[in-house]
Order: structure tokens, then sequence, then C-alpha cells
């Protein structure tokens, strides 16, 4: 029987030391450095012949040479004779790139699927994908797990579900609020908004009820945390008695943590599909770990059984 | 008939303005910038529907965001319906991962390629490609300009090439130190030397004459110096009345520039290739610029003239 090996990339070793602890495995030993120049230089340092190989990397910043390590490895993998190959990508980088919305752009979560494809990848395990459209960029399998009832569990046991509503900041997010609402048993709300341009976004007004109540706005991700923190005021200004929020991907790029200090939100529960560094950890946000929830459908494939199944298709 | 139009990525804009220059076109317009979280993002801000693009990009250091900025633009200009989409890399990054040398290693200059021809590139132009070898890693045309031509034009036009000798520092380079010593009516040395580990070079001994001559040591790059600056003081030692140095590639990293400035070498050539920045340009540097050489490829590839005509074979 090919023999399950799990390898850390450098974008998130904290969480690929959490996956294999769940597995029951040590980390593949290997190291991914840099020659003089900036050029990826992989050692892999053991025998991986027949085996079946799981690669961990977010492709977060900095994106560029996190997808390339990836590349790279997945090419010496493939050139050493591993049975399988399969890209545990907990954050995919690139996943707003997924159609046109102008002239002449490239899609380029597209081109990142190719791009993993043709180095040789045979399945892809992903976390909360921005769309889920993108699941349909690759010819392979995709797992795709969900990272809602994780923060779900948050809420519940800190007893935060009562008169709370779940508010998606944007029409896009409707299906992941009422994924949560459900586990909470709470009612939702919408964010009516427009966003002028990228990384720039303005609240408008808010569809359903959430006066006297306790606000929680799940998104996918938080990257500059501009549309949550102006969310977050508008339904402070709406009459909600506090505002948590919480998403999956900790992108937090430029003026985010700072945003998000100085913001009515009372608490932000993220997961670590995103290694946070030291310096963007304030004490109103808390990491929940994927570490288990990886490490369980890394199993499953293993021992083929369906993802799907994860605790009666709670995580997927 | 499909128009010719030049782009230039961001790794090296000033040689993309002399090879518009000699092609006598504009650039075309279009930017390249970061979302706040470090993801590329394209703008191409005229029509391209049904041209002949050559984009202009060096895959030099940070080698994994100009590689991803050509992969992504060649994705863009594909969907907005380019008529061909060639790609011209004068310096041509991973290309000294051509080759297994250990178990389990990359073939990274072979993944490039594979990534290139799948986000949609028709033709590749190069210049002193690391091994020869790696035009067969595409299965699309590549055309392989030389630089030595032009480097032996300066030491002509400086009248350096009496008592001459060239000198390869490598069996590997002999071909192109053959090449030079033809220009310049010289004869041949070779440094048989080791190298113990990657950037770390160590001169063993050279094979023919340099006593009482001027040595020229050609490489197809410069990345440390540790290679050229041992092998100058080598020549040296073995009674050569002055030292100089020339190769295509300007890599520069981490201790060349001191190296060289330190080493005895007397005068240092290369050329554009690789955009130098101010802090790495020493006093005993010249540039000779590949402008022209590749604005006449260019003109010659458009007009369906074979580019191994140009100037009788002489540069390519
Ligand atoms: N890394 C990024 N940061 C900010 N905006 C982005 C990024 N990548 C893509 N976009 C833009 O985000 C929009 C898509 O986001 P969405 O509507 O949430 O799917 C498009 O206008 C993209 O141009
Ligand atoms: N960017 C790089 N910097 C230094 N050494 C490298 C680099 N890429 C590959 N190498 C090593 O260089 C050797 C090949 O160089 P060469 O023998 O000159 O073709 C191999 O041992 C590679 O591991």
């Amino acid at each position: 029987d090919p023999k399950l090996k799990i390898f850390a990339l450098n974008s998130n070793k904290p969480l690929a030391e959490k996956i294999a602890k769940a597995v029951g495995v040590q980390l593949g030993k290997s190291s991914i450095t840099r020659f003089s120049d900036g050029e990826i230089q992989i050692n892999i340092e053991e025998s991986i012949r027949g085996d079946d190989i799981y690669l961990v990397q977010s492709t977060s910043d900095p994106v560029n040479d996190n997808l390339m390590e990836l590349l790279i490895m997945i090419d010496a993998l493939r050139r050493a004779s591993a049975n399988t190959i399969n890209a545990v990508i907990p954050y995919y980088g690139y996943a707003r790139q997924d159609r046109k919305t102008r002239s002449r752009e490239p899609i380029t979560a597209k081109l990142v699927a190719n791009m993993l494809e043709r180095a040789g990848v045979d399945r892809v395990l992903a976390l909360d994908l921005h769309a889920a459209q993108i699941q349909g960029f690759f010819d392979i399998p995709v797992d795709h797990l969900m990272g809602a009832p994780l923060l779900a569990d948050y809420f519940l046991s800190n007893h935060l579900e009562e008169d709370a509503v779940v508010v998606s900041p944007d029409h896009g997010g409707v299906t992941r609020a009422r994924k949560l609402a459900e586990f909470l048993h709470a009612p939702i709300a919408i964010i009516d908004k427009r966003r002028p341009r990228p990384n720039v976004a303005e609240i408008m007004n808010i569809i359903g009820n959430v006066d006297g109540k306790r606000a929680i706005i799940i998104d996918d991700m938080i990257d500059t945390a501009g549309t949550i923190t102006l969310a977050a005021q508008a339904l402070k200004d709406a009459g909600a008695t506090e505002v948590y929020a919480c998403a999956t991907h900790a992108v937090l790029s430029g003026p985010a943590t700072k945003r998000l200090n100085d913001s009515v939100i009372k608490q932000l529960v993220v997961t670590d599909s995103i290694n946070i560094p030291e310096d963007k950890r304030i004490d109103k946000m808390v990491q929940v770990s994927v570490g288990n929830l990886i490490g369980d459908a890394i199993k499953r494939v293993h021992e083929n059984r369906p993802v799907s199944s994860l605790f009666n298709n709670r995580y997927t």
C-alpha cells in the first residue's frame, strides 16, 4: 500500500504541523531555501518513491514565491516517482481574479489551476475558495472544505448565538451566511453595498433587522478590512448591540490591523489557513485551527472514503 | 496584416524601450501593479485583438514575481485575442536547474518552459541560455541569440584584441570562448576547476598559455562573481599582464559587487539583458546593449525571415 506522507512548504509550517499531528504522522524531511540570486532550491531529504504525498502550502503573501515553491516541489516529487501528489491549499491565492470584470483582464485563478495541473498534481484539497466555480477550473478532483462550522463552534461554545443575527457583507456571501445562521439557529441580514474600486469598500443599506441584536458578520476573507469595518459601523448605526466578525482567511494586508483595532468590532474570529505574523495579531483577534479538519480530510482521501461525508457534510 | 506590438513588463523597462526604438514602434500601453496583498494586477490599456505581441521580460531577481508577471500577461493577451504571443526573455531565470544533479531534484528550467507553453505563448526569443538544451524543453519555436559578437565588438573597438587570450572559466564554456576567440583572432585557454557546492567556486589549474598576455575571461553569467574573480587571480598568478572579464548576464547577487571591486579584474563588460540597479554599478563595469540585436530579431520574426540569418549567423 502507498504510504501517506505530508510535506510542508514555507508559507504555513505551524498549520502543517497540526495537520500532521491530526493524521498521526511526522512531517516529511525537506528544506526549501533560496540560492543567492533568489531562485528557489528544494531538497527532499527522504525517499518518496511510490508514496502518496500531501503538500501543505497556502498561496498567501508572498503569493508568487509561495506558488512557485508549490509548483517546483510538485515537479521534484513527480520526477522522484511519487505515487500521487495532492496539493493541500488552505488559502488559494489569486482567487478573486476568477472572471473578467473588464476587457483584457487575465483570469489568474484559472491560470494557477492550469499551472498546478501541468506541474503534475493529482488532486487538490482546498478550503473556502472565494468562488465555488474555481473547482471547475480543474480537471482533477478538488475537495472543497468549509470553515463555517468551525467558526460556528466558537460562537456556540461561548454562548454568543443568543439574540444573534448573521450578516453577509455582500450578496455573494449569502450562502455562507445562511450556513453559519443554520448552525447558530439565527436569522440573517445582508449588507447592500457598492465597491467603487478594488481595496475600497462603500457601505450602503442593511436588508433585514439588526436592531437590538448581536450582529455576527461572516466573510470568506479579510484583506484590507475596509469592507468589514465599515459594515460593522453600519450595523452599529442600525441599532446592533454588539458586532462580531468572522472569516476563514486572515489575509490582513495594508491597513487591516489598524482598521480592525480602531473599529467597533468587538471580536474577530479567523482560522489559521494563513499564518498570521506576530505584528498582525491583535487582542480582539481569535484564531481557530483548521488542522484537525484538514487532517481528517487527508485521512479520508487516503483511505478512499468520500471527504463530503466528513461529519455528515458539516464541513463540505 | 497583424500589427507588431511590443509590451514591457517590470523587470527591464530600459531595455524594452531600446528594443522598441530599434523596431521603430512605441511600447504598448499597459501597467503591471500590485494589489494590497501583493497579487499582480494587469491593465492592458489598448486593444490588441489580432495583433502580434512581443512581451519583453527577463526572469531575473525577483525571479518568481517576474515569471508570474509574464505568465499572467500571456493569459490576459490570449483572452484578449492576440494573434501571436511572443515571449522575449533576454535573461531566462532558473536556467541552472536544467538537469538532476542529485536525487529528488526538480528540473525547474523545464517546469518554466511548460508553464510558458501552458499559459499560451507561441514563440520564445532568448539570449545565451545557460545550456542550449533548454531550447529542447519547448515544443514551440525558440530563437536563440548570442551576446558574444557584441562583447567582441567592444574589445575590438577598444583595440584590446592584441596579445589577447580568451579564457573559459570552465569546460562547459569552451564553445562560447571559442566563438569570442574567433572574432578576436586570439587563442583560448581553459580553467580546470572543481566547484565544491553552489555559489562557491574553487580554481584549479590553467590549460593553455596565458603568460605575458591580456586574458579575457568570458562566461554566460556573473552571479556571485566567485568563479570569475578567483579565475582572474589564477590568471594573474600564471603571468597574465592584465585580466578583462565579460559575460552576457549580469546577475550580480550577494557579494558580487564587492568581489568584483576588490578583484584584479581591470574591466568587466556585460550586456543589459538584466537591468542593473544603481547601487550595483561600479566604475570598472561597462554595459553594451542588446537592444538593437533583439530589435532586429523581432523584426525578422515578424517578417517571417529566419533569425539565424541575422548578420550572417554572427548572433545566433
Ligand atoms: N488581490 C486582490 N486584492 C483586491 N482586489 C482584487 C484582488 N484580486 C482581484 N481583485 C478584484 O476584486 C474583484 C473581485 O472580487 P469579488 O467581487 O469579491 O469576487 C475584481 O474587481 C478584481 O479585480
Ligand atoms: N540560482 C542558482 N544559484 C546557484 N547555483 C544554482 C542555481 N540554480 C542552480 N544552481 C546549481 O548550479 C549547478 C548547475 O550549474 P552549472 O553546472 O553551471 O550548469 C547545479 O548544481 C545547481 O544545483
